[in-house]
């Protein structure tokens, strides 16, 4: 599948399978086998002081482990739920949110497809950063637990 | 103004400030002066698996602590935002999300107030629980924090 088609396929994936994603106008906009970056525009996402809604940019943490996890996986027998989440704000957004997903080192990520393969069921801890302006906005760590 | 009233002004300020709880369907849906409960219909809020999206629940829980933070100053001058988060997921939510945000004890309000009062900013730790048939589904605590 071409780069763009699979980051078009889990797009839509994420449309049809979360409706609040569609609201959002969450995309996946990139992924090079490392990182993935999820984007979604400013207008639906603010708050009420005209910058990004904190609950927005934890969807959009969320939504970059589960993206990463599946375009990892290439398996959509997968079901991938989240069991913790903690957040750190550090300055608000004031334009488009881009939550940038990053791969565990190769061990984990190892360990990770091995667990899944031969027990059906697989955890990983997965850290995401908001960025804007080159600046750390939001810091995402979370546990995803893939269930087959 | 009449408890009703009070909970309509607060859903309406929220659909009209953070249009994403409108696109959700949120409602501030009780308020006693110790809890606020912020209800969500699952429609709008499933996931792949047809369950609540831990992102939604994400949502809900940070909505009840700025709703609790609202109610509890009735001052609308008062910019409120989140500095920190963290979620435990336990079980999935089937239905309706409902998440319970209870105020802090008295001493730690009475502090926020005077805080809040005299150096126009306060920072207050609140506790949230999404529960579904007698069941503590979601655990949230948030720090957040008043400026005037």
């Amino acid at each position: 599948m071409a780069d763009d088609d699979l980051l078009r396929a889990t797009t839509e994936y994420l449309h049809e399978q979360i409706p609040l994603t569609r609201a959002m106008g969450v995309q996946v906009a990139s992924y090079d086998g490392r990182e993935v970056v999820v984007t979604a525009p400013l207008a639906p996402n603010h708050n009420h002081l005209g910058t990004a809604f904190g609950g927005s940019l934890s969807v959009m943490a969320t939504l970059a482990g589960y993206a990463l996890l599946w375009l990892e996986l290439r398996d959509r027998t997968a079901h991938v739920v989240i069991r913790r989440s903690s957040l750190q704000f550090h300055r608000p957004i004031r334009g488009e949110l881009r939550a940038h997903g990053r791969a565990p080192d190769a061990t984990a990520l190892a360990e990770f497809r091995e667990d899944f393969a031969r027990k059906a069921k697989a955890r990983l801890e997965l850290r995401v950063e908001i960025i804007e302006d080159g600046h750390v906005a939001v810091e995402f760590t979370g546990t995803f637990v893939a269930v087959r």
